[in-house]
């Protein structure tokens, strides 16, 4: 497998995801302000949408630069890290369109979570190729801010079944917390 | 006819006929778990039209890997393999809203047999401009494999009448025993 | 202007129109034959714009082949081609809504038209800036057989309105004529 | 990072909103010319939006190719950009298909802004990255043409609430003026 289809493949996936996630987002029937204001909710969900599919690929373009060599397991721990990823349009439509309820905001936190799931698979994958003593595996460390993340959001999905908002603002917070792009990762690879 | 630039359109339709068949997923009418329920026959269809995607998306990888020439023929071929990958969303929606009633089921098959058949095609068009003493002809073989999936669901298209869950547990173990990569692809040309 | 983003800009354009073309082949309303009998219009008007798209790509391929520098004008021609060719899927699902009733068969008839001049007009552009006695305008020639398509487009129009069967007739002939792909290019460019 | 990823994922995003935009444009109800001219709002909006995207595409092309290396923050302004330019669907359908009512239009209005506030952020990251003696610092110099689009658009938000028509006729003047490649830039690196 070569490492330059993946990554055209993933960049492919992640250009359709982050852009067909706007198509849920209806013209709204009526000209008013009241009428637009009907869209926010979907609209913030989008905002955040867009923000964590930004992060993933961000965070995966530095993970594959760091990959010297793709086999049928990294391929498909791939894959199922854009499985998870593909059901964002989804998960934003159903929780935007009603404003937050609880169930829908349990399942957005229950996607999120898998799809970090899904991404620590992936780059335990590439760091067991890679030898446990390469720069990966030094930059990641103990990788405290992903398992962070991830219990995180398993937390918040019960949390959604009593107060949404709080599952909400959790989602959004380790969101602005990842924007940061991972700096113990480019900066190791910098060094490289 | 370069070969990048028919990778590059392809991994282009693969990225998108993957992404697009999750917005058939539309968000359920309200907020239950019944609603979200009752779009489980299609995240289910859903998830395994994503397999099938990914298992054609590494085939053909490989595939055209071996290949050193293009002409028309393999273009058209190449064409001709996305056009009956291309009806996956449509039968995918059309099977996951009835519940697998019998015609859609079977169109599902139909069109599984078809896209392996022009699979087939396009295996040989380029084992012939490769030469039958080429490492990618040996690596194939006689393509039991290959055979004997597009045997079982063709099998399966007249049992959807009768037990479509039967002709859906065919497509579905079919997947799981491509989810291995074609090994003896990979190996023969690694060696190469 | 890189040749290289212009194609993979194209590539992309073409992917994502060949593939969504097919979105508005909606799952039709009921299991039954007949339910399937009546998406058969669109998905023959499918079929078609397939074929046309694919021909398209294949030709636009051999075209920036031949070229060597990009200006602005190559790039609005090109992006002029990519307006009328992004209408397909719009003419495709009004004329396949609608049994090929005369309007919509006319208009799919004058979308195949404009497409066909901004092909001339990207290739004559093309020509000019290689210089009118490159392998390119060797090549094409007269070009009798791209003004010829133009030609019989542009007749179909008026045909549309009292026999929409026979302009439709035409623009399928004019596709199987494209079908073999343009070998006095393939061949000539081969030559260099 | 590397640039070619960037310019990669970029492109598909270009590529795609490029496209979907004309999937707003639905079939129209009837086959009479009335039912035609009745989505004429939408297709004008269309090629509107299709021409800014071109130009946004053209232009980032041209910033891309001067810039030599990407960080974090040029990462993140690029991906502002792009979100701002996901929203052309959503205010193309939402605008054509209310004959440009005030408040679609001044929202058009106010994603254009933003759109290019975002543009020009981005391209204040270039310069001051590849430093203020740069041949991209040197070929923008004040930038007036940018900045004279951007009190265009804002000027024409409020006019939108009172005039409509007008605000669109700017909206369409400032993409007319932007057709021309940006030639500066063009010929500055041509030199290089």
């Amino acid at each position: 497998m070569e490492k330059g289809r993946l990554e055209a493949f993933s960049d492919g996936v992640f250009a359709i995801l982050i852009t067909i996630t706007v198509l849920e987002l209806k013209a709204p029937h009526g000209v008013s302000l009241s009428a637009l204001a009907s869209v926010l909710p979907l609209f913030l969900n989008y905002v955040l949408s867009f923000l964590y599919l930004g992060i993933y690929w961000n965070n995966h373009h530095h993970l594959l630069k760091a990959c010297r060599r793709i086999h049928g397991g990294i391929m498909w721990a791939n894959l199922h890290l854009l499985f998870w990823l593909s059901l964002f349009p989804f998960v934003t439509d159903w929780a935007g369109e009603n404003h937050s309820a609880p169930l829908p905001t349990a399942i957005y936190g229950a996607v999120l979570f898998l799809a970090s799931v899904a991404y620590f698979v992936l780059q335990s994958l590439i760091i067991t190729e890679q030898g446990c003593d390469s720069k990966l595996a030094a930059a990641i460390g103990a990788d405290r801010k992903g398992k962070l993340s991830s219990l995180l959001y398993a937390s918040a999905i019960p949390v959604a079944f009593f107060q949404p908002w709080i599952a909400q603002a959790v989602y959004a917070l380790v969101a602005l917390f990842w924007l940061v792009p991972d700096r113990r990762l480019a900066q190791a690879l910098k060094e490289a």
